[in-house]
């Protein structure tokens, strides 16, 4: 088992209309570029649609951004730093949907 | 930065209607006690919503099921394990959706 942080940040990308591989490749490499040496990031994995054929699993979105910070505190910060804001920035025309789902380990 | 695995493999849980703090357990406790063991889980995290105040974050599921596997195989034996079967018998009567994201890392 590795070893895991205490705050998930999933962000699920949908491409904007018509957006096509060029966008896609373009948002994954975006995110890379941006977003990867912000401080506070102890995790970043630009990944994408497994395709796994089961009806209850959604291989819908183009790009997926799983990012694992030590706390929300770090989080926070990484929201607010200009390297995050500068790729909404520039990235922000390709997509039409985001879905965000963030975690807290469960205290158990 | 951590290593990662080549498969994530992410469930959100809404509870059934009535549903609350006692049944949101049960099924914490439930994906622990079954999966855990599971041959191929490479790491495994219950997790519960941190809360964000953020419009683009999904606040409104209870429980989140965060699992890396090697690769597709790994989750693929995963998915057809006993454990994993009584799991979901002993514990589906406690969720009304579930929402599963299954994604790869990005090959660039």
């Amino acid at each position: 088992m590795s070893r895991h942080s205490g705050f998930f940040h999933h962000v699920y990308f949908w491409l904007r209309e018509g957006g096509g591989a060029e966008d896609a490749r373009a948002l994954a490499d975006g995110c890379r570029k941006h977003l990867s040496d912000i401080p506070g990031v102890q995790s970043i994995t630009v990944a994408t649609p497994a395709g796994t054929p089961r009806a209850v699993v959604d291989n819908t979105y183009a790009v997926a951004l799983l990012m694992e910070f030590a706390d929300q505190a770090a989080h926070d910060g990484y929201q607010e730093h200009p390297d995050h804001l500068k790729f909404i920035d520039e990235c922000k025309h390709l997509w039409s949907r985001v879905q965000i789902y963030d975690a807290v380990p469960d205290g158990a």
